[in-house]
């Protein structure tokens, strides 16, 4: 039923029926949460054997022990299993703590206070701007924010961010110093970027010859329909004459435990250098404990892809209910559009322009948490007020149901308010 | 013998009795460091037990999953123990990673890049200046060093740093940002804080309005000969007016593992509402499963005491075995001065003015690493370069016998050639 063509008569009649539905819900008193793209308890459950394994042995083959104090850059063990998995070579990685996101955060406060390679600290630089693919990632743009930094938004598209608009802002303005990307599997949208998309981002000209890009590859291994990869940014830029222009991130948050996991950085040799040393006066060494866990348990990458794919078992069932309440509920109605993505954690939608906001807090008056519509553009300002990122992952699947059908319902609800209002 | 008043002929002769017996001890091939305050690898097995625990539960009392996103202050568990053991509100403590060096460092750098309390950015602030104790610990130099940061050398006495030069520097140069302090057994002292040092820095007048206190209790429980403790300085700098003067920092590195342990800050409450509020944007939360393992092994304050006795038990004998070294191969020459800390990780001697750096370097040269002269001072300089740390925790009792043994002979033979340059 094309919701948008229906005459006012038949949106009314419409309206009250979805308001009786929406009531019934409401009544029920569901307390759901689908806000945040965090791992099931299922899901974490496949790790305690992990963390109940007998270690054995502290000493690592470098003579290390993990115990003790030392080791800047985290463990050769983890360091290797890291190389392997993401094909960077060991002396470009750094291992930390838990947190990719803090690394982020750290190298971003670095780049201010000290700045890199010799370019001027971007704390003495006046006004700098980021540029930020949106949808993105809001953890990504509140870090930007909190530094002052002024955000321009760019466009995605299915081959990833607008890059004639891209290449342009930075061979123009040399107060763009850098940019956030999820290059597969983005964040929220499961877009990948396209090779070229990777070429031209390796090698365009940049008026700032301190441009950064922030190369979150959070989704890295995180399939679920098809497997998909991307070009090795890191040797493309290198290859261009761009050695340390990527800074690139990968954790095990979502291949282990977000709360325990092991996160790491890669970059140019100079870069990952620099890092070091500074590294190495911010903290006597990362939890080198937890490092030598994920690796004793893991072995090599296989047995991370291994593990990638029992994982999928259990995301794509829920994938797969969203992706069909979404096409039985909604798909011809002209309230909202969608893609499938292949991997990740995210199903992003859109509704008719000036509906997300209220869809949103419908859903949350009848007990159902969204991310918080907006929250997926820098300063969360969704300008047509359209996308709502859906994180099917952490509900239970009886759960998730629920929770879609209530979505599906405030969709439709909001959707005839706005057409009855034109 | 009184070395200092031996005639030249007397001084040549024990030269060389002292060179050969230098040239035997140096023909062995030793290869032995004691250079950092590292815990001893059987310090370290005591934890394999807590390591190989199984968890059993990993949802805490709030109903948080450790394993998952979240819980920006730590743990409510750890915060509790913490708070028993060090005697602070848990609403003044934020539990983080394995370092708390990693949380001063960060600490630092908001205050330059933010500021604090509505207070100017540091990094907007022109040359600030900072207070260094000294002899103190040289990780904590390098910060400010790092952060270009001008340091302010203040003696050491018997109660803590020179209180009268602190007062007339603070209340008169508002350039003067903060100072480090290690209150209870300093690093590398020893030294314990008079209740009348903690009550004058808790209550001095300063020119900058945020100026803070690091106060890096890093030994807070670890008592050796007998059991002290310091004035509760939040509390009292709260009742002065200055609530939010001191940035106090604690870890179990050397009550569990360095390298896999649990740090902890705390602070007046508008300053760890503010920490909490960037925390939030830095990070998706510390390691939470490390800290219900410690919480759960150790259950209360009291299971960290019993174990502050056990380390005890194994550091004592090092001690004594240092200090009857010295004792019995020093006292009476003239050629070093040391006093007996009752806790903490060091022993300070100091040489003749001009001998420290010729002393560490000809016992490196026979194969023991002590930390490097200077170390100690901010720079790396130290003015009469006398002060020598050393650091007896890691090595194993023969080993550190051997090391003491040729420490002796270069403190010997160095004070020599200085006497017989005069």
């Amino acid at each position: 039923m094309k919701v948008t063509e229906l005459s006012r008569e038949e949106l009314l009649a419409l309206e009250s029926e979805l308001q009786a539905k929406y009531d019934a819900y409401k009544a029920k008193g569901h307390k759901l949460d689908m806000s945040r793209g965090k791992p099931s308890s299922l899901q974490l459950d496949i790790n305690n054997e992990m963390l109940a394994m007998p270690l054995d042995s502290y000493i690592l083959e470098n003579g290390l022990d993990v115990r003790n104090y030392g080791g800047v850059d985290g463990t050769v063990e983890m360091r290797r299993l890291f190389s392997e998995l993401v094909d960077i070579p060991m002396a470009q990685i750094i291992v930390g703590g838990n947190s990719s996101l803090n690394m982020m955060y750290d190298m971003m406060m670095r780049l201010f206070m000290f700045g890199t390679l010799g370019h001027k600290p971007w704390k003495d630089a006046g006004k700098i701007k980021f540029l930020c693919p949106s949808p993105g990632y809001d953890r990504h743009f509140a870090i930007t924010q909190a530094m002052g930094v002024e955000m321009i938004t760019i466009p995605m598209t299915p081959t990833g961010p607008d890059m004639d608009m891209i290449e342009k802002l930075v061979a123009e303005d040399e107060t763009i110093k850098g940019m956030w990307s999820i290059p597969l599997y983005s964040n929220p949208q499961g877009i990948i970027y396209s090779d070229e998309t990777v070429r031209r981002l390796a090698s365009m000209k940049t008026a700032a010859p301190d441009f950064r890009i922030f190369w979150d590859n959070a989704y890295g291994v995180h399939h679920l329909f098809s497997e998909n990869s991307i070009p090795d940014i890191l040797k493309l830029s290198a290859e261009a004459g761009n050695p340390d222009r990527v800074l690139y991130y990968f954790s095990t948050s979502k291949i282990t435990l977000p709360g325990g996991g092991v996160a790491m950085m890669a970059g140019g040799e100079a870069t990952i250098a620099e890092a070091k040393k500074h590294i190495g006066i911010q903290t006597i060494g990362p939890d080198k404990v937890n490092q030598i866990r994920h690796a004793k348990y893991f072995k090599n990458a296989e047995g991370i892809r291994v593990r990638m794919k029992a994982l999928a078992e259990q995301m794509v069932p829920k994938y797969e209910l969203v992706l069909n309440l979404l096409e039985s509920e909604l798909a011809d109605t002209g309230l909202l559009t969608w893609t499938k993505p292949e991997g990740g954690y995210f199903i992003t939608v859109d509704t008719l322009p000036g509906c997300a906001k209220a869809t949103v807090a419908l859903a949350k008056e009848a007990g159902v948490v969204l991310t918080g519509a907006g929250a997926t553009y820098p300063y969360g300002i969704d300008p047509r007020d359209t996308n709502i990122r859906l994180a099917p992952s952490y509900p239970p699947i009886d759960e998730l149901q629920a929770a879609m059908e209530l979505f599906c319902l405030c969709v439709k609800l909001v959707g005839v308010r706005k057409l009855l209002e034109a």
